[in-house]
């Protein structure tokens, strides 16, 4: 293949340079352009420095950044894709473990797994790349050249809530209506993850509450309240506005504060971690904090990634949503860049949802 | 109802007396009297004066204590029992939630339940007393007049385990041979609670190990052989002998110790909460302990009590148990003393497994 | 309450006509008016005197017809609703049950429940009526106020596949991919439920096939292209096209069809049966066929009703749904009458889709 | 290896003879030696050339007959066993779809499966056979040398059951007790898996229903009166006798009777299909029995065979059922024949419930 313009690390050290690269040998059936790359806390991460688990490709001295994309077929040997299909390659990548084996990398038993733009697979920042069409997920709405974008981090709640599926069984979870409205659903954080999150708990029924330990801008207050969200600044008003929680669903990865919120868990609630912050300060676990799990049967949680059909039910929630609240999915993007520059993983995210990168 | 011997209490303050009482209007159209009834950290703890959720029935000035039992039939007004059958009453009593209406009170959603010897309802330490044949399961084994007061702790263990038959099919926990055979099960603690979930992760077919900070005396390492359980002093041992846990079960309430098992649980493991003890001091819970735990969609799960299918299934175990390995099921109890004494409970458990009070 | 003008029956002799009513008594905190009403099979069975089930409300001599509608608020006595809000009245109303307890009369246990404009309770053909806010489901998006009026329908649909993602976990059923691409939904019978079953069927991923054993006009040719849904005539083409069936939902309720249908489904397939058909011909149910169901564990499973969360889920699909593809969610609804004429009754659907009813 | 004393049939042509047999290069880290070896009407089937799927292995001219055995092994290259452990090895072995390779053979999706003593692979009744450890199961307790036997067909019973649980998930299925005491099990049948399925109905608390189209002799009476089982002859008694079912369970294979059973399935009801006879005569599946389905929520779900852990918990279901009913136990292998002859075979199952070999 030819030399192609990418956005480049040096894994773990760290670094961002936009330079021209030639990568041989990928295998695929299929050559994507990407439209737009997303950037989110794990590319900051990776180019900070800060996550030792990243690693560059064997026999590279660097890493293609980017998992985070929304690509064009160029071209495909593969039936079923023509050029110009909008589409999302998959992050993860199979290991050996029987959980690889169904297609649940995103449970790997063994960690035997790899990662686009992470660890020892280059990502989707550069100009074009083959892809195996195994792991490429059609996007057939059109109208989602952009917030399509979104796709990849929303796989993230597709499994998250299809476990939730499967743990809310231990116990009678609905209300006697068989419904989960007048069930209350917590988000700790408003990046965008923690928007994507709570509008699936919206699409339950939930009543949906987006937390934070300041106040936010009139944007993100904008979009909750197209998607029927509420806001609490807990920094203010945690004792009396913090209560009843039946599912809480945390993106910060602060020890303290998850135990803070569990504290206010109900019986048979549920905790999700997903986000992480391996440099958190420890928070305090108390016997009371133990004995409040066991006595209310509560379920703590990670979940990590997902697998194909999540990243399908993303486009296919993100389609629904670009529909019903078109501004509320766009106010989403705060940022796009183009891909010439470096900058925005530099700049960090400021006071921005998502920042975008464009290759058109 | 005339005078009978009861051991009582008066919660929450505590303290404990063998004394005549007459306790009128319960309703029930059985009569029973318990062959023998079994003493665990909780009656310890409301002697003690340490639980302050503990109450009195009300219009009673003293609680009988008492909710492990195993009793005898005096006479029934429904058919189904009669005379001389083995019966164990259930604890706890539904209130007015859904889960209470599904015969889940272990479940209860808004704490209305009550329960025996503990929560505002007498308990089975008394020469007799009415119940309610709902809440009586039947023990069809008649060699299960002594080693039948263990159902009530092993009611637990076969709830527990029906949550990790939920849980765990979040992802694709068994082996490549569909089996537990070669995943580890890890039991916190040596009590008889810690035995009865050993034996039911044997039973599972998991490698099971049982662990605690101390040696452990001759008579339980002879239970552990008998069913094939290995003993770990992890105060020696812990960091070569305690890796790849698969199924964590906690029985010590102890925070501290349940992080430091966790950090050691691998990919798609579980980790059981059970035992309480609301004065442990703190643990202190990392961000990197999130970041295991999500990275490696770990489950850490509150159970408590059992329904009664789970006392019935508790019946059956307890039978293939006692006829398999009846030394074994023998030696569980360390203890018997009459019902005239309160000094069992004075004394603490010092080291044994399971004191037992004999009431024929 | 004052006369209204309804459409109505006399259950079970049959009939239809329209004229003023008085119903009084009828609890409720919500007055709705209907904007649209659909017409169904069983409507039409009704009418006809074919369904010996279904009866007048006590202490009436007709019974008000309709159990398909979009409605509008009147009034509302209750928070959460107000005049204009765009809503759908459940069907089904609980019995003493514990399914009905746990707002499940869908699967109601003993068959005492009612259902509206069928067995019982009158039905929502009528000017206005008050309603119970319980079995009122919101439908949030104002885009609504015609296709909404597939909601009542479309709740068997998701009802179904929630009984199919339970029965499903019985062996691994997805693609090594876990997904639903290249697995075969065939969908017997192309009425207005055969679509709906189908469009959710595609939302799955399955590869969708609708058949019937006669050709189908343009329109319905146009709504399948705009799914990507496959047609077979399979009185043309049944040895050679159907094959390979991993999912089979019927609506034509023929046993014959059934049976055939379900020779050509593969291991760890699943059958559902929606359609009913009384007095339809005997099917030949042969050993070999036994033989079949048993060596590749498949299964057969009867679906009926939905519950409360179905219809909110249902009414988010038809909102994606029209949103994505609003000419065919539109072409679904073939012909619209007067509330003043019960000619559509008698008339049969001839070769429409939904025939609905306007109260506008 | 040398020559071996076999039992061996040409399929599927039929046929059964006694003599000695040379098999070179089974793949086998272990040297098994039966004790006891079961017929089935499987092996009855192949003898009389009435199963057109069987098929000798590639490269031999005949089939060593034999699925069900008792073992004990002779030698083992393999830690954890050694010469006189007492095993079960399993029947079938896994090709090469994702069920397979998750050890769900018993699921297999593509049908590229072998099974011992039936379809290209040698079974176990020989003088002594190599086998693969994985394939071998353990049998803990040494008092299981002779029902041990039953271990194959049990595990059909135990992979039923995690069907059954897993089914029975689409509602609320136990009564309001969380229990299934009141619910009603009837096993079609009175053959010795038609007693292995009542025992394990038993086991989770059903009134347990055996029948068939004849009255039963003592030996059956009895074993049933040991485990609490009824019997109806329902040639006699079907209008009343037989009704209110929850849970069917078939093992004649019958259509007709099948049907005729599942009418009288109540709501949320499940009907198993376990027997298979292709050659019996079509049963007429009516419109109302599809309308009975469907309305009902009733589910029909064919089972076959089971994995590993299936024949795990069958091992711990003999046990616990040899200890409580040793006599029963026993009483369920009604003959007992030498390897040295083919008469067994021929002379059909007469009125005995269960014949065995034995090879000690």
């Amino acid at each position: 293949m030819d030399q192609v313009m990418a956005l480049v690390t040096n894994a773990p050290s760290g670094g961002a340079i936009s330079r021209r690269v030639t990568i041989t040998g990928e295998p695929g059936d299929i050559l994507l352009k990407p439209l737009y790359t997303g950037i989110c806390g794990t590319d900051r991460g990776i180019i900070a420095g800060k996550l030792p688990f990243a690693y560059n490709p064997v026999g590279y001295d660097f890493l293609v950044l980017g998992h985070e994309s929304i690509c064009s077929v160029v071209e495909s040997d593969v039936s079923g894709f023509k050029a110009g299909d909008l589409v999302v390659p998959m992050v993860r990548r199979p290991g050996k473990c029987l959980n690889c084996a169904a297609g649940r990398q995103d449970n790997c038993s063994d960690g035997d797994k790899h990662e686009a733009g992470i660890t020892g697979k280059h990502g989707f920042m550069r100009e074009q790349f083959r892809e195996s069409s195994r792991y490429v997920v059609r996007v057939g709405d059109s109208s989602l050249s952009r917030t399509g974008v979104l796709t990849e981090p929303t796989k993230n709640v597709m499994k998250l809530f299809e476990v939730f599926s499967v743990i809310s069984g231990r116990s009678i979870y609905p209300t006697p209506d068989y419904s989960f409205q007048g069930k209350h659903a917590w988000i700790i954080g408003t990046g965008s993850e923690g928007f994507l999150f709570s509008f699936m708990a919206r699409e339950q029924g939930f009543d949906t509450f987006m937390t934070n330990r300041h106040s936010v801008d009139e944007g993100r207050l904008g979009i909750m309240d197209q998607f029927g969200i509420n806001f609490v600044d807990y920094s203010r008003d945690f004792d009396t506005a913090v209560k009843d929680i039946d599912l809480l669903i945390d993106t910060s990865g602060d020890p303290t504060t998850i135990l803070r919120f569990t504290q206010r868990v109900r019986q048979n609630g549920i905790v999700f971690l997903f986000g992480t912050n391996g440099r958190a300060p420890d928070g305090a676990m108390s016997g009371v904090m133990v004995d409040h799990l066991v006595e209310k049967n509560i379920t703590i949680a990670g979940s990590v990634d997902g697998a194909k059909r999540h990243y399908e039910q993303a486009v296919s929630y993100i389609s629904k949503w670009t529909h019903e609240h078109p501004r509320a999915m766009s106010a989403l993007i705060t940022n796009e860049e183009p891909a010439s520059s470096v900058d925005p993983f530099k700049r960090g995210n400021s006071n921005g949802i998502k920042t975008i990168i464009s290759w058109k």
